[in-house]
């Protein structure tokens, strides 16, 4: 017997996201990668752009129009956000979307341009999306075309807070998110601020008050509230490492509730999740226990001040955030196993 | 003309504050260095404990027994909390002590003894003892004979807190302290979690809730806002880099003031300071920015949520954090201009 | 249909090389661990030691006695040179042993008592011992009941050198290998040299004319040579990295032989290999490259003086250098197809 | 009395070298700063181009148009090669120039073409030139008005290799340089392979065979053999780290010469050297001995071969290697104590 194989495109395959959807893809049963898209390399093997990626068996890097989309099952897009949307649109409905980029998380069009910088022009396709928060929305990605992969920061904040929020354990006035990144977080293009000597041995807040995730995290927190404007403080920082994410978040328990009650509801809501991990008590997560894997971790403690919870939520900005969320959505879109090809445990040290 | 010349013993020599004092100290017209006290490493010379200082001109360590205080002018005191206090209570009066350990920054015994975990054993020190945040105690640290150095976190906390509870800006009630620093803040004693391999490409909280400069954090803001039981959030953070630490506060401001206000507050405070420096509107201070400097910079910005101040101070915590304010304070206390010794500009990259 | 489960025994358990043995084995279909022996930590869950093997399901660590090696079929000893002897010596002789560790890697005793300090004294056992370099020695080790997995440093050398030796292309009398690791090829343990801060931001040399690994790869190029007594040059550095090994080796090619009779020895040797790879002309190998695989990739350059070879050889000094390697062995002694567990492409960034 | 002020402008300020120099300059009693020329930043304050620098006193950003040269007394050119030479040649007499850039290294033009890739068109100004490698050509340089500071590598090579080459201790024919480097030796251009995320947790080796700094070693190495046609092998490898170069020597002892003799012909050289240190018998030095210091450590090793001399040179590639190298010829050309502004102490952890 012969495993299904998806005939799938990765859009924009010269990116981190792009080039870690491959790593993860390549010893999967059920895809065949049959396409690459990267304009700017097209002509070249994979192994010019990602070394590491040499001893798989890949095709060259192509144009976007030298893909045959009639036999493409699946297309993983790993362009920026901007560019995304317009791809999306020309492909033929047969085609299922993973999308990485920003572009259909957003359900608000109006939201999207002030915070993106440009119009969106393809609303006709919502009603195709999901948002691939694969944990708390898997009825709606099954049954979606296009699947909105959530921003990194979102995924680790959003495994933190959701059950909080929808059990009414925390208050949702003075939610405080202090964020960190690893610099792949940034993406592969060429900016100062991302070369090794200037971030080396060096720690930055950036976007202080405007990072672009943070309609993104109230959009979902006021779903998950019954609310319509709550808004969370939002702080990212950029830490001296390649990968890894970590969420402290500050909460305040909601009268007559207790960490107990928290801990019990994130326990219940995750019980049965293969990636999402709530540690023992006195466990501290650090971004080294999840990297390179789809893994999330989160652990619940209580703060100096009274009725204060501090919760701490970790994951692999490209796997969880972005490749391996991709992949765990790809399987629940074609019906298999979902954590095919996400075996991998953390890669430690 | 030759310059005066203080004659000058560090005690826990072989640890990373005593290292750094020692760097800065060679060049310092004013400083020689007697005696170096290193017990486990008596008899050696500095170069097998640090190489970096094999180009030094400097004294073999020796046992503490070995020094005679009759011939010593300060004694700069780098050993860990709990042991510090012991050796001082024994130094003659002539001696002039700058402890760089925790033994007395608490002015309340019963808080030293609930987390530090032992007693403290020497009330009888207090009235010749000043609290050593340079920029914020220059009176008393002149008259003082012992000087307690604030520990690092403090000392990026208290910079960027002060003035803006002084001049009452900020509500006391809510202060989230959301902290990081590189790895040599553990010290250079032999713990696995401070391994390469277990930090390295790797970020994580710790002891959440419960870090050791809570209470000297909370004696300070106390005591600047006339209150007496005013508690904050804080959240100490591991980054894999050596050196560096960074603070991000959240704060509210009260009913009335602007961020304008807090920014002019903080300008005012800070006008005529050599080493600390608020930030223009926009700029984001990183760690990297001061390392291996006893400068501190703050920035100041606004959060998303209303009447939200979100403030951004940085040192290294090895300088200004540490051995660099050891030697402001030193000069201070001999009367030598206080920024001897410490004209280095930060090394970046 | 069920895979043959093999019950497997992990001796020196909580190590790096050990932890990333799990990493691995966890997800094989053929691999059921059984015991997870680490005196000093046992009674402990692997979480406690390895945090992020804490989604795995596996025995909590238990002593060497805890083990009725009746009912296990593979021991897989992770233990410090010296120690795994006298263990490896007790087991039953239907238990085959993988092991890690230095104590079966030099055929003559004397030059182990030499170069480890300690006699060997199961001289006996050197009957059922095989040398584990997986893609130079499978007859053997298909018949071994002992694999004596080589030094990471030998494995990444001698990838590198044995064809070209073998083939006579190049002269034998001044092989310069100049060698760099990350620093989890030190272990675990707790050394001063190790600790973030003093390797970090930093390079240096180390056992300069002395490491261990120097006999044992003489002993392996003498054998490929035929030869007895050539001495290789040999100096290992320490990278501010965790993972990662790189060889640069000067050699100098035989009269008559071209860098392109080099090139075509080495594709040969390495055509059928599945994880040993070639680089094309111009292509420079990094550690990055092969990061977390089980991947080698060696690149032949042209010296600038006349007949002069370099050729790169990199490896992860945990994976093919260790408990990949190990777990290549594992597969071949037990029948499993070769590459099983080890699919994993390398993780970059 | 006040000290002589050089007025000294800054060609390249936006640069890791001019950085550095600035770093330097700043506290430098005999040195003001009049003109930061850096054309595409002109009219930017400092701090926006070098942040750590905000604290110093400074002008400006300008364009070179800017500068009236009358009123300069030196110019420190930190541009990359090809660029600087048509600069420097407009320059008036009257200033003395210490040029960073590859353009006045190479005596023979031809030479320079062959690997600048661009011709010399200033090959007039040669007679006014001087090598800048302090300690070996002091004489040169108090004369000269355009000092050509060596290359990081080639300054940390001769350092170790001239006293052996010039006293005939070892063999000249197979000499083999390992050498590696901090990510800052590559500049602060864009350049993909100097991203935080390619280059972190990597080792790479690069330019193999074809470094633009080895016609730059054979120069000086042929000069002090008093040959002409020496040939040197030269491997630069990429270091996850911001600063540090050290190079390992692979060399042979001519017949009857020994150890002993390698190490006093060493300490003779440099015995009365403030910034170059043979390390005593068994000190193998680490760039993080040196790091941001003008110093240079060396250590003399026997190697396993026979007659094998390993000799290990570390530097701070942006210090001894460049800027502070370039302060030092500074120094001796304005007549001022060669050590001021370089008495900083490596920055260790």
């Amino acid at each position: 017997m012969t495993a299904q194989k998806i005939r799938t495109v990765i859009i924009g395959a010269s990116g981190y996201t792009g080039g870690d959807f491959m790593r993860l893809a390549v010893p999967h049963e059920n895809i065949e990668l049959t396409g690459l898209v990267a304009n700017t390399h097209a002509g070249k093997p994979v192994a010019d752009v990602f070394p590491h990626l040499r001893m798989a068996n890949l095709p060259d890097m192509v144009k976007s129009d030298d893909i045959n989309w009639d036999e493409v099952d699946a297309a993983i897009c790993g362009l920026p956000h901007g560019t995304a949307q317009d791809i999306i649109s020309t492909l033929p409905k047969s085609v299922k979307v993973i999308d990485m980029s920003a572009d259909f998380r957003l359900r608000d069009t109006k939201t999207y341009s002030e915070w993106y910088g440009r119009s969106h022009d393809h609303e006709e396709l919502y009603s195709e999306v999901a948002y691939g928060l694969t944990e708390h929305n898997r009825d709606d990605i099954r049954k979606a075309r296009i699947i909105a992969c959530p921003g990194c920061y979102p995924t680790a904040v959003l495994m933190a807070m959701l059950p909080l929020v929808k059990s009414e354990i925390v208050e949702t006035e003075s939610m405080i998110l202090n964020a960190v990144s690893g610099v792949s977080g940034a993406g592969r293009g060429l900016k100062q601020n991302t070369l090794f000597c200037e971030t080396g041995e060096g720690f930055s807040p950036y976007a202080i008050g405007n990072h672009r995730h943070t309609p993104e995290i109230e959009q979902e927190i006021n779903k998950a509230a019954g609310e319509g404007d709550l808004q969370v403080t939002f702080t990212p920082h950029l830490v001296p490492m390649s990968r890894g994410e970590l969420i402290s978040c500050y909460l305040t328990l909601k009268a007559g509730q207790t960490i107990s009650d928290a801990r019990a509801t994130m326990e219940k809501a995750y019980n049965d999740e293969a990636f999402i991990h709530i540690a023992p008590e006195g466990v501290v997560p650090g971004t080294q226990h999840v990297r390179g894997s789809n893994h999330c971790l989160i652990g619940l403690f209580e703060g100096r001040v009274e009725n204060q919870l501090i919760v701490i939520s970790t994951i692999d900005n490209l796997v969880k955030g972005s490749a391996g969320q991709a992949l765990q959505n790809f399987n629940l879109a074609f019906g298999i196993e979902e954590q095919t090809g996400l075996e991998q445990l953390p890669l430690f040290p």
